[in-house]
């Protein structure tokens, strides 16, 4: 293990899709060497030539070994570079790291040298051709040791992680999985299941779709055999919290009963079932950390009708730089059959005040 | 009742708060006669001052009465003001229209006069102090006949929408109910369900949250009183939409224990189930009408790095205005721990490499 030299001047990449590509240009880039290789000549070529790295044609000896294969052969390639080179660091790109893990220890593998890792950066096309140099840049690259990790491997993982522009994170392999399962493929579930509704549905009920709607199920729009993967491999922590979620549903639909069956009882205990699972996602909901890593902030949101016309949203935004006020976070809302948009502008509630004034004098009509 | 001259004159409001109240400013900026009334003098007399309408001081002949009370007391104020008004229409707003028209039938109403609505507007606050005249502006308002409902009295109605901007669309009472179930209550139940899971999780979980979980918790954010309301009063369409959906998750976890149980297996079946349920959010997803209550449009997105200090989003869409480009959608990240901003800016497919190659030769760095 190059230790005795600390940090990484040579990388080899075992997989050179959309996160390996990305890699290479993104380590080619600071000045690290990179090598690469895939089971596709073809696909690891066209990464070289998108200047992701070189093809190795002499024996190598790098300091880390990425492995950034489908999950579902990562820890088979794990297994064969710890085997191939013997005093090297060697991490993989999983978005599950338990699997992996127990397919390593399952496999005999020197686990000192190994350290798994995830960077949480995608996009919606694949291969490296849609690769980016700043694909990793203000994402979590979450680096999961174990106790037989070396430290120095897991220093090596997470200075990779920062040269290419990432948050490095620490946690075991088994909370990663069980965060994961919380904060995206529990989201994933239910975006899908809501969505699914709507297959059944008349055009005119389609048409009462709102905002609301739009936000629960955009990503209802991911790929099925991706996710099938990812769903997979982290099955048993994904499947905890959808019982736990089943367990709540099931109260609900019990409520809605008593309520469903006599409209005109007097249903105490229904009415706080409702009442207890609303407020329970408003405590949930206020955990979320805002922009910047922060805890959450409450903005105020200004609404403005914009006109549906090129040059408008510039003008509006010229309109609020004008004033000095700083835009947190912005939305469009088009609603139905209407010639115009409705731009959610969300601020800090001290410029809220201010915003609106100035906006109304430069004759934009606030909405809503 | 007024048809022998067309056309709404006089509408008396029952409720003034912020339903009410803005339908008062909505009406009373377009010449027609507003009266007001609340069984909170206070209200009523605040909604006048704002400039919502008049107190009733003589005998009241209007064409058309608007109840706008709270959902739960609708009924019974519909009731009321077609014994109060034996010749003049009415309508209520309340979001579940089933369970006031049950109330209607068993009090003996004259269901003639009687149409229910629904405007699909609202603000995250309630009452006369926040009324907006154009509340209704571009939303969806739902009228819902009965068969027993003259069709004079579904004009009406439909004409003080049309007034206020809306767009109106007609539906049966039991069609709203179940549209609305799926489109707006049902995602509403999801979200909660989903952000609730978050209460119990380690902050360097939540640290891992990204803009999917941030959009499909959004709405978890809602008032738990006012939903309360809303889902008792649909119970019987949300609690048959809960049914199905609890049906696919029992499924999906289901078939999540096929892969928990024996990682190594081969699942043909499991895994069937799970691309099937992410397919089928794909096929419902689609369905969501675009802008403007069009077919859904597939954009492209650009994505740009903002860097985090006030007028920068107004040079870029200053720049992107100067080359004549229309955003369709647009959307802010911030993500974990990062000092700037991703915008995600949809644009036509055709315009994108454009789009992009403007920006990159004005010094934006585009992203992911």
């Amino acid at each position: 293990m190059s230790t005795a030299e600390p940090g990484v001047r040579h990388v080899h990449v075992v997989g050179t899709g959309l996160i390996g590509a990305s890699l290479g240009l993104a380590l080619t880039r600071r000045g690290t060497v990179v090598t690469l290789e895939d089971v596709s000549p073809t696909a690891a070529a066209l990464a070289r030539d998108l200047g992701a790295g070189s093809l190795p044609e002499a024996r190598l000896s790098p300091d880390l070994v990425v492995v950034a294969t489908p999950p579902d052969v990562a820890a088979g390639a794990v297994l064969a570079a710890l085997q191939r080179f013997p005093s090297c660091a060697v991490t993989d790109v999983a978005s599950v790291k338990g699997a992996v893990l127990a397919d390593l220890r399952a496999g005999g593998a020197d686990l000192a040298r190994y350290c798994g890792s995830h960077p949480m950066a995608g996009r919606e096309r694949s291969g490296a051709i849609s690769a980016r140099v700043d694909l990793f840049e203000g994402r979590a690259w979450v680096v999961t040791p174990t106790p037989e990790t070396a430290a120095e491997v897991a220093d090596l993982v997470t200075e990779v992680a920062r040269a290419v522009g990432s948050v490095a994170t620490v946690l075991p392999p088994e909370e990663h999985d069980a965060a994961v399962a919380v904060v995206s493929h529990v989201p994933q579930v239910a975006a899908s299941l809501v969505a699914a509704r709507l297959t059944q549905l008349p055009d005119s009920a389609l048409a009462l779709a709102g905002q609301g709607l739009r936000d629960v199920t955009r990503i209802a729009a991911s790929d099925p055999q991706l996710w099938t993967q990812i769903l997979a491999g982290n099955a048993s922590a994904v499947r905890g919290v959808l019982q736990d979620l089943a367990a709540d549903l099931d109260d609900l639909i019990g409520a809605l009963a008593d309520f469903a069956d006599d409209a005109g009882a007097d249903a105490p205990g229904a009415r706080a079932a409702l009442a207890g699972a609303i407020a329970a996602g408003n405590a949930g909901h206020a955990r979320i950390p805002g922009k910047h890593g922060s805890g959450p902030t409450a903005y105020t949101t200004v609404r403005v009708l914009i006109p549906d016309e090129p040059g408008q949203l510039g003008r509006l935004f010229q309109d609020i730089g004008a004033e000095g006020v700083n835009i947190e976070e912005f939305r469009i809302d088009h609603g139905l059959g209407q010639a115009f948009g409705v731009a959610e502008v969300d601020v800090l509630p001290a410029s809220a005040t201010t915003l609106e004034h100035a906006l109304t004098a430069r004759g934009w009509q606030l909405h809503d």
